[in-house]
């Protein structure tokens, strides 16, 4: 196999070959290509097409290639199959998890009768019991295939196991030790059964000092755990200790990839996952929320400036410093919010005690609110502007920038006490706030002032 | 060794023992903690007390709590010992990584010092060798690190290479196949090297297809390779495809983490990488450079305000929705960006071709202004608002957004091409403009219509 990019010339080439049935030609051609890249071809080929190279290729790699599939390509291509072929010629190739995720995607009337179809009981029995799990906890990430050994076995004995075990499991590391109730007990990892010699017992070299989650922990505590102390597998147990499954590395890696993207996406004002190769209903639906909040905060800024109206066709000037005073609380608002959800995200807030975090906030909002400020007035100073416009502006901006950063600080961290996503606090929702804000305290100042 | 909760109790009992110098205590509690919580303990300590508690742990626990620390409070507890003992304390029990990310922190003079120390000649040369390669690049991610075999060995001479190796390497997964010129020919699983009978060759049983990199790819191609492809870890070849080291998918995840808090931290108008819990001083510094651009963008606003001043005078109404129309070019044009910069960064986006892209953000522009348009002249219509003024607003809507979308698409696009970081297309700077030609284009059409 070899990585290569994925031309035109070569799509095309390969439609050809469907076309005529030359299966040889084709089938040599995939077998040089790796699984993620032939998923990349799916890409570009249509249903039919997909089907026709998916039946070509041994079943071991087929698999492989369903699971780098985009989510809606593979929920169309196995639906091309019926519930007894999905079982038989995928679902029982699988490991549990990557099964139970594509269960997950089909309608549940569908994924029953599959799992009613999977010949092996056992299987079958592991991933009814992994469905029940909540997407969102470690329950939800883990897979049931590890290598297990009992503490009271030798190294030979051991070796025999995972010998009989290790059909199963793609990637070995670490092997779990447990006693004869399947208590989690510790870990030993292949490089010291390979390095010790076969007789010496399990428990002379165990470790026993083993981090491990609990089933219905948070996915979010799981891959903070992980990344906390560097693990590339996390076991998971039921509450009586008893080892139940496997956390790997590559599924934490996909969940804390999908949980930034979300957070990215929230913070730009768009409301689901998308990519920018979905298709333009989505694109468009995805970005619709955001823009018609927007629209109701300008509507309501329009009230605002309304009922202030007097003091504007008395003094016109002030209309010029409007998109200032509003911008400038919209971005001071959002520089305090996405650290702090920033922070949530990654576990680094440490104390949950929300007064000295809103005190340094507000000095930082002050100094900059100051110097944003000052820098104005000095602009005023030397283009010789008008001196009660320049005061209005700039106390305006400092208050401002002063209230945004304490809502920008105090929302996420109320929604994060509340169980709702804190990265609510940095849409257009807290932006378009704040500009309503920015202007009724500006012309408020200006009413005292002028 | 168990997770604990770092309390305040738990401070003050250490510090009561470094202070009483009850050693024995202090070492059976420290013995008790993985080497990420000494870390986070060390957080609430003072220089002194670090390094008291440093030199009572055993070398090897001592290193990876180095690793864990900070980056200030690494370099500052660094700087207690003299280059001398920071060589044969720490340097030496390092990986070669790892070892090479700390030196860098050093001050050039400091670490230079330190390696003249470093007592094993080769560890020293590998350690020169990797500070020669930048940071973002393969070579800067790799460690010298790694169990390879002859491709003419049989199993039991791999096994007896693989003690003699497994030393210096913390875990094993994979041993690299090399021929006598050390080139890199592929693979063999510790599993399979363990399931396997002793005498037979590597040649029968290695995987030839094995994915690599050179040493001088940049960092994102390394990651977007991994990811693609599932690795845990990625042979580096140099230019004459001679195995010269390993990334690892620790490595890869802290630097994509930190790739996606800066852009993170870009969208949201903040210019450096920091946590809320850096001074107070480091977090205006890093915000004030967006405030001072959203002020002169906010200026710049009230230059093209004056410019209409008249028809705002005779139309005082216009005001009203001045905000409206500059925050929703702002919210548009971000969206748009942010998710081209997203493309960029996951290598989604496929082809290099522009038209398609922008082809796309126009329609999803165009569905969402029509239909933003559209309820603003419903709203219009149900409040009996002037005619003149809702005609006025909703085109300007709608050309803000469109124009919004575009720019949004490409400029980053143009960024990416000019080899500067796109991300910045999606900070205040791309805002601040779409203000002003929002606002620009909303006085035209004033202008023209009424």
């Amino acid at each position: 196999m070899s990585q290569i990019q994925i031309t035109n010339a070569f799509v095309d080439e390969i439609r050809v070959w469907i076309e005529r049935e030359l299966i040889s030609e084709l089938g040599a051609s995939l077998e040089l290509l790796f699984p993620a890249d032939i998923a990349e071809l799916f890409d570009e080929l249509n249903l039919e097409e997909c089907k026709y190279c998916l039946d070509i290729l041994p079943s071991e790699k087929a698999v492989e290639v369903i699971v780098e599939l985009k989510e809606d390509t593979r929920q169309n291509l196995l639906l091309q199959y019926s519930p007894e072929e999905i079982a038989h010629k995928f679902i029982e190739e699988f490991d549990s998890d990557d099964a139970v995720d594509i269960l997950n995607e089909l309608p549940k009337k569908v994924s029953d009768e599959i799992i009613s179809h999977v010949s092996d009981l056992d299987f079958s029995i592991q991933l009814v019991s992994l469905l029940h799990h909540d997407d969102n906890t470690a329950g939800g990430l883990m897979a049931k295939e590890l290598i297990k050994v009992n503490i009271n076995w030798n190294l030979a004995e051991c070796t025999e196991e995972i010998r009989k075990q290790a059909e199963n499991v793609r990637r070995v590391t670490d092997i779990y030790v447990v006693d004869d109730h399947e208590i989690l007990l510790g870990i030993v990892s292949l490089k010291d059964i390979i390095l010790e010699r076969a007789y010496t017992k399990v428990s002379e070299i165990f470790e026993s000092n083993v981090i491990s989650a609990q089933v219905y922990s948070p996915a979010e505590d799981v891959a903070n755990l992980m990344s906390k102390y560097d693990l590339d597998a996390l076991p998971i147990t039921d509450t009586m200790n008893r080892l139940v499954g496997l956390v790997t590395i590559d599924d934490v890696i996909d969940f804390v990839k999908e949980e930034a993207d979300k957070d990215y996406q929230m913070l730009s004002g768009i409301s689901e996952v998308v990519e920018s190769t979905d298709k333009i209903w989505i694109l468009s639906r995805s970005r619709l929320p955001w823009l018609i909040i927007g629209l109701g905060g300008g509507l309501m800024n329009s009230f605002v400036i309304q009922n202030f109206e007097s003091n504007l066709s008395m003094n016109l000037q002030l209309a010029l410093f409007m998109p200032l005073v509003a911008a400038m609380g919209g971005n001071a608002g959002v520089q305090s919010s996405s650290i702090i959800v920033q922070g949530l995200a990654n576990d680094t807030l440490g104390s949950t005690n929300v007064l000295p975090k809103l005190t340094k906030e507000f000095l930082v909002a002050l100094i900059n609110g100051l110097i944003c400020s000052g820098l104005l007035l000095l602009y005023a100073f030397i283009t010789g502007s008008p001196g009660g416009i320049a005061k209005v502006v700039s106390i305006a901006l400092l208050s401002v920038i002063l209230f945004a950063s304490v809502i920008g600080t105090v929302v996420p961290l109320i929604l994060e006490k509340l169980k709702i996503d804190p990265a609510l606090a940095t849409g257009p929702f807290i932006t378009t706030t704040n500009d309503l804000v920015g202007l009724f305290v500006y012309f408020q100042i200006a009413r005292a002032i002028l």
